[in-house]
């Protein structure tokens, strides 16, 4: 895929590259990163045309995704993420409720942060007249730091215990954002904790109609996070063969017991590549015919069936699974064609490793295996969730 | 899929899979089951249809042997091979040369069968005035007997050495076919030994313009045969993971320590199945993009460049090792989603284990792996032979 | 170890081995082999020597079987079948009850055979009187045809549905065995199913004293039942690396594009045999490991306490999977260390692979894993069961 | 093995494991923690007890280092080359040379640090009459920051070329240690690098007599070095596992889609654990049985045949695969075993697989199972170098 519209994203790449190490040893937000994201218009890669976007369709979108997380994962899943809250608020909302904020975001490049946690049940909503104040804390809260709009859940204090969800600004009184996100990996995404003090939520801010997952166009919602997952693994499976590649041609050494001239000739170097070659490829297609899927289904709009939508969530969690695993691998194995030297500080390989293995832990493989085997062996389609 | 061209095929599906197990027990040449292949039309599948054929794109004949390897891995064998020589004469030969014998064989529904082996080099022909005697022994003569038409391979008893192939009539004087294939799979494939005592051949019969992998449109010809092999893996696992579901939807229990009501609900049997969907889709979107790109080289014909031919080399190898691997871990594993008594003789499911082990045995997946090294590490693409 | 006990099994191993190509072909009871057992002594090996046996521990008699499956595995199936019989008897009844048994059982190189089966509920056992009646049907009846003595059990016809063994002759009135065991491995064991008609049992010949798994030491028998498939497991994995080994240096070749000048020195090569040692070896450690602390457990008779017995039976299932897990895997690469030549029907190296395959069925390696993770995680020792 | 002469590393262990997470953090030196070894004792600890020692076995010895590997692999890399230098100079050299090193080393608890890198060819010796003179530069010196003695390496400057090692006081005039180790894992081993500018060197420095790798015996140097990686691989798998539990049963929650009321009883997550554990019971035998056979062969002294010496390195190689391979998998599965929040920094959970990863390059385990494939296949034991 060469689309004109990823253009503005070479530039970017390249920089982010030469930092990334250096900024994952660091952590904390990647302001500066963050900022060239704002000015190069891709925050508007999604947004129709009508609304003053770039007008991407969702295999474009995510496409910029995976190259991001080729050099770096954390600004692919903070980049991502923006983008699925501004699908969230389609799937979720009315045109009349969605069309300013898509509108606002894409003139004035308005970073979105999430704050949507369906697991924590900490966050409650209680009605006030015609307002609503939301109290409570949330973990897990990506890219909320240094945002200008945040996308926050709550339960609703009374039986129905329903989960609700509004688009507020990020500024807006009574949000406390902490930056307190230091794990072994994505360690640039902000994924930290955020608390809630009587902040005030209008009603119409609101998703309500038709709401969470209540359609099988609105359950495309979950699916984007998850292929947004899948294209993030295959980045860093990418990035992590790239460097491994390069470091092998440019700095290995064949091992003394080889009778190999370079690195580059020895069999059991060229068997690891070809072991790569292989996962590389299947996550490739797994992950690019769910894009393609996904962007299909977009189109479908509220006509999209519910087989329909159970059939992209099999191909989806075929690619994440598949993408999760070859990528782990690699990622630990690119060692083995690097040597010893290759595990130097200076060079930070071991964050393609630390990355995956935090982000594929969102949720568990193993219960993605589960739903694939009820497909495979029972015919029963993923019922629709905030993970499938 | 679902190509009218292959519709008469449906039928042929059904009544080979309710005798497979019986002729896999019995060994031999399916006879029968050959000359049902013969009245079905398809011996004229990859025709054009300007020489009476049906003028089925390559991944139409691809699919129609992966079709034919979900229920019948030799067939799949011969009737992918017998498609493999009338290309082969086709890439080695001239039209003047191999429209005569493609017509006859749409006309007459003539059976190719194979007495090309590169690694043998026992078999060598002689030029004596206008024609050629060639004598000597032959091993793995996949589909020979019961053939109609015959490609063999000699060495010019010179100081070139060089490799020659032509077509004769099975039924040449001097020809012997021996029923001697009897190995743990693929066992109605009749792979079996040839020997030539003095058997004639015409300077005309002789593919040697533009001859054996001369050109790189000459050399789609290995690739042809290493695909019908991936294909076949596929088809074969796709085989067995239907044989598996039916097998745990109908006849296995639950084990006695199991939470689950039946053993369609146990979660490690569910977690089986979950892989084996993620390795079916894998190696599916793999050798279906291999297919796809096989038909595409051939519709260039001559104008096929070198490194062309070498990506779709990659392609196939990439797509031949992922379908040998998943293949043989399903056909493994279908007994621990069925219990102790799908190990029953009657069924002989363990037929699936032993067609793929002996049929992935053709060439070294490690060799493969090599290749798919040189490329992924040091971009080399595989240099043509007849294995790769 | 280099028991003198064991030297009379040194010719049998030989003469086993040079049939046991075609005994697999052909199935059925293997006579012959089972008379040479009877006439070598080897069926006393575990009777003690007070009562006429040899006297062997058990992990001497476990070393025998392991011995034989490198060579047979229904023959090491039905011999440690045998003991674990006698065992079977000392573990379930009193010395006054079982000592005429295993004394007579020695004299007159009686064979014992299984009709124990706690899954299959179709044998029930009425009182009349003073005697009993067995009426029913049995599947995989191991080494019951051509057997002396007959193990079956039976469930009690009233409200308890205990679970009732005996011991009686294989030629009593109303036992009817049926030669229908053809599965896809382990051909030569005789698994077929059994059926009762009004077969008279005495008081005296039920193990009622202390009966089925009442205590810690009776509850040894599973685990003998299991540790005798762990060792044809080993076994089996032995026989066939010591087969492709022979193979591999005398005739498999060097793949044209290896630069090895034998297939014993090519680099792939050599690595699966790097990684079938790490796996024998692995194997290895585990099962004679096991072998040992039943030999010791055994010792400790009534005295053994519950903790004890579960800490073995960790061990024993610690054992089994990693042998079951390398066996299969050896036993299917083992052709990738031979070539296409190796799948030849006259070698049937497919057999090892198809006797595993079958044998590793016999209980899920899935429900030993979990049994192994409440260990590992929770502390909590296997629950006594017929396979636990 | 509960052997009082490793009491007082019980204590350390609880010190060192407390600050372990915050020391891989910081890398540098464990100044603290080697000033604790030095009163503990411990680095007498293979020393015999008439030159002042504790005189542990090797297998004491190892053991001691595999319990410091579950809490610290860095410490337990540095005390293990402590005790594999004080056995070079007993393997390289003659007692009168060694003896008051030893002596020295007991009553002051001098700790050993190493220069020797015989892949490192950038050292150079020359002899000036009576003594010699050291120049150039070396990696990979673990442990030589903070010590008092130091064994390195030198090529002597002439035409042989030859490989020469002395024990030198650390602080010798020319000697420059740098702080630059800062790799991945393996933290705070100092592994840094150093340079020699116009060292002297007395004659009577020098390991001559026999010198090294000259007998069987001699050989036993890289033996004791692979074998103290293997123990630390192990103790890494282990500390891996007792904090995976120890999340798994304290701090994780079952996925929302789980039956199970607590992580603890997830299927999947017990299945997790009962894999581990048949690893790490494989490795736990191969290492134990390792260690038992080097305190064998160290017993044996000059006597020790190359064919005793060379069946001892398989016994060590086969060791170090299994205890690198289930390492790491394991390491890098255990996150699935806790979940996303088990990715917390503070945890510091990923130094497992980062320690292992680090430390399993020192040599490349394709090589390893090269050599373990000559054995297997072709009776060859493995060639004595510094890595066999």
């Amino acid at each position: 895929m060469s689309d004109a519209l990823l253009d503005p994203l070479t530039p970017l790449l390249e920089r982010f590259a030469a930092t990334a190490a250096e900024r994952d040893r660091q952590g904390g937000t990647p302001k500066t990163e963050r900022d060239a994201l704002r000015q190069s218009g891709l925050l508007a890669l999604s947004i129709p045309p009508e609304l003053g976007g770039l007008g991407a369709t969702w295999d474009q979108t995510l496409e910029a995704v995976r190259r991001l997380a080729r050099v770096d994962s954390s600004l692919a899943h903070v980049f991502g993420f923006h983008h699925l809250l501004l699908a969230t608020t389609q799937l979720f909302g009315q045109p009349a409720q969605w069309r300013p904020w898509l509108e606002s975001t894409a003139r004035d490049a308005l970073f979105w942060g999430n704050a949507l946690n369906p697991l924590d049940r900490r966050t409650l909503a209680r009605r006030h007249g015609d307002a609503w104040q939301v109290d409570g804390q949330k973990s897990f809260c990506s890219g909320a730091l240094d945002s200008d709009l945040l996308l926050l859940s709550a339960l609703e204090n009374d039986d129905s215990g329903r989960l609700l969800i509004a688009v507020v600004p990020t500024g807006r009184a009574g949000i406390q954002l902490f930056d307190d996100w230091d794990n072994n990996g994505q360690r640039q995404t902000d994924s930290g904790s955020a608390r809630f003090d009587g902040v005030r939520v209008e009603q119409q801010e609101w998703l309500l109609d038709p709401g969470p997952l209540s359609t099988p166009f609105a359950c495309l919602r979950p699916l984007l996070a998850q292929l947004i997952f899948a294209n993030i693994f295959l980045g860093l499976a990418e990035g992590a063969f790239a460097e491994a590649r390069r470091y092998t041609t440019t700095q290995a050494r064949p091992w003394f017991k080889s009778t190999a001239a370079s690195a580059s000739e020895d069999p059991y170097i060229l068997r690891h590549y070809g072991e790569f070659w292989v996962a590389l490829e299947s996550s490739r297609l797994l992950v690019e015919r769910a894009n393609g899927a996904f962007a299909q289904a977009w189109q479908q709009g509220t006509a999209l069936t519910p087989a329909a939508r159970g059939e992209l969530a099999v191909a989806i969690a075929t690619a994440k699974v598949a993408a999760s695993r070859h990528g782990l691998d690699l990622a630990s194995r690119l060692f083995e064609v690097g040597g010893a030297r290759a595990t130097a500080g200076a060079l930070r390989l071991d964050r393609y490793w630390r990355n995956l293995r935090t982000q594929t832990l969102h949720d568990p493989v193993d219960y993605k295996l589960h739903e694939l085997g009820e497909w495979a062996l029972n015919d029963t389609l993923p019922t629709p969730s905030f993970y499938s």
